[in-house]
């Protein structure tokens, strides 16, 4: 069965490197791989917070977050 | 022409789990990735350095770093 990983980001610089560099290199043989942008879809918010992201960008495997450098605070996407 | 990706870490148990969980979740036909323990191949630590490594887990992915949550500072590896 596939792993599930979501990838959390904002559309900042930061994110889309990692996304381009890092989180598109993931087997997807393995995972299904979701992209959320928290600041177009809000309403993940509250997922993402629940899964223990605390910033962006953030992939989260089987529930566990993995950050990925510094882009933005959670919390400032709640502005 | 596959990708070079290096993972650094120091096998604290944050290293073990962003290795386990995500960096080999990478696609091997895409990437060559190498692991790189800073603790036991100290002489790799200006490597890591050079590519912008602030902290372990990090992957360096084409020459970018990654910082995956945090472990460990790299200039506590030195002492």
């Amino acid at each position: 069965m596939k792993k599930k990983a979501t990838f959390f980001h904002a559309g900042c610089p930061v994110c889309v490197t990692a996304e381009q560099q890092f989180v598109d290199g993931l087997d997807v043989a393995r995972f299904d791989v979701e992209r959320v942008h928290l600041g177009e879809d809000g309403k993940r918010l509250g997922e993402a917070e629940a899964a223990g992201v605390q910033s962006v960008p953030a992939v989260v495997i089987d529930g566990q977050p993995f950050h990925i450098n510094f882009g933005a605070a959670l919390a400032d996407l709640k502005k």
